[in-house]
């Protein structure tokens, strides 16, 4: 790398690829309202010291952009079928304080809820046992199925969806954790087929290895 | 970028400076057991063809290591004072009740426990409200503190601590939450000033801005 000292037109060169970035050579002369060849030396050089970078039928683009793009593409490569964890499932029968007792014992945030074919039929949070818990009712005799999210309100997550997708889905509906399921098609019906379990904590692991400077292979 | 043809030792020195990178010319050579300038080379083709990357004083690194450098670099430059959310917190003497009361209104998975000069004395989680509400007790009379982990039990972590760091504590102590607390000195203690919550949601969170395509700017 060499030092360069950048003149006004340069910084100006430089904000709009920042703002308008990937653009064209004309439309960055168009915009600064000279010719294209009147800035082309300008582009040469800011290509050359490596801040800017132009990347063929697509334009210009500010190095700084280019890096978080890649970091972008990194994570959304990662599939949720990649980290997810073993779920922890229960008929609609079960009672509510086995229930409790089973989200202690796995110490799980949320457990799935399936029907007598195993296909899913809900979901059951911490806060929805809290609530049945000061609720003043019988939890030995009341079955989850009553109070649980029931499908089509739960929402899952398919193996092949990106971690990020997942992320996405659990900051937008404000849940602790997805079920991650196979789609089964039976008589122009879908099922959902229970193969893990997705949550804030797979994410937050996901970060600490990302994050960890001594860490090896991670994905690979 | 040019396309060139790997030999033998061309792949025999990626998988070296892959595994043990970063590495210098002679321990490459060494490993090989060949001379050094028998591989010099080699070791120009692969730096100038972008596979391995020479870092002055440090050695030969594969580039794919130095993208995943890059990353952890980057995640690792965001501190929790960045991100963090606004703290909840009562004082030990607030019934378990209205803590459980106050959790469904705030939608928080902890909520922090201060002593009558407001500083952090403990933390209670759904967990130990749920354990609580289920336990038989009569919980508008019980107040929080007999159920909360107290200090010095419960982790904290600072503003100026990286994210990375704040999740690995979340990890490695197998909790929700941590309040983002200030060291105050005084007579020769320590106490802690909450000034904020720091939990897997803000992770996921930033997750989800990282992987974002369509963001802008991050935290710029």
């Amino acid at each position: 790398m060499f030092y360069i000292e950048l003149k006004e037109r340069h910084h100006e060169i430089l904000e709009i690829v920042k703002r308008e970035g990937p653009i064209t050579s004309e439309q960055i002369a168009s915009l600064l309202n000279i010719t294209r060849s009147a800035i082309r030396s300008d582009l040469n050089l800011l290509t050359m010291s490596g801040m800017l970078e132009a990347k063929p039928k697509v334009g210009y683009m500010y190095v700084g952009s280019m890096e978080r793009q890649k970091i972008a593409d990194y994570l959304n490569a990662i599939r949720v079928g990649d980290l997810k964890s073993r779920p922890v499932a229960i008929l609609e029968t079960t009672s509510v304080y086995d229930a409790v007792v089973l989200m202690f014992l796995e110490d799980v945030g949320s457990i799935f809820i399936t029907n007598e074919e195993h296909y899913l039929s809900g979901i059951i949070s911490r806060k929805d046992l809290l609530k049945a818990a000061i609720g003043g009712g019988d939890i030995h005799q009341m079955p989850v199925g009553i109070i649980m999210t029931r499908m089509p309100n739960v929402v899952t997550v398919a193996p092949s969806e990106p971690v990020v997708e997942a992320a996405r889905k659990i900051m937008e509906h404000e849940i602790d954790a997805l079920p991650v399921v196979d789609e089964i098609f039976r008589n122009g019906q879908v099922f959902y087929r229970i193969v893990g379990r997705f949550s804030k904590t797979n994410i937050t692991k996901l970060f600490v290895e990302i994050g960890n400077k001594l860490g090896g292979d991670w994905f690979e």
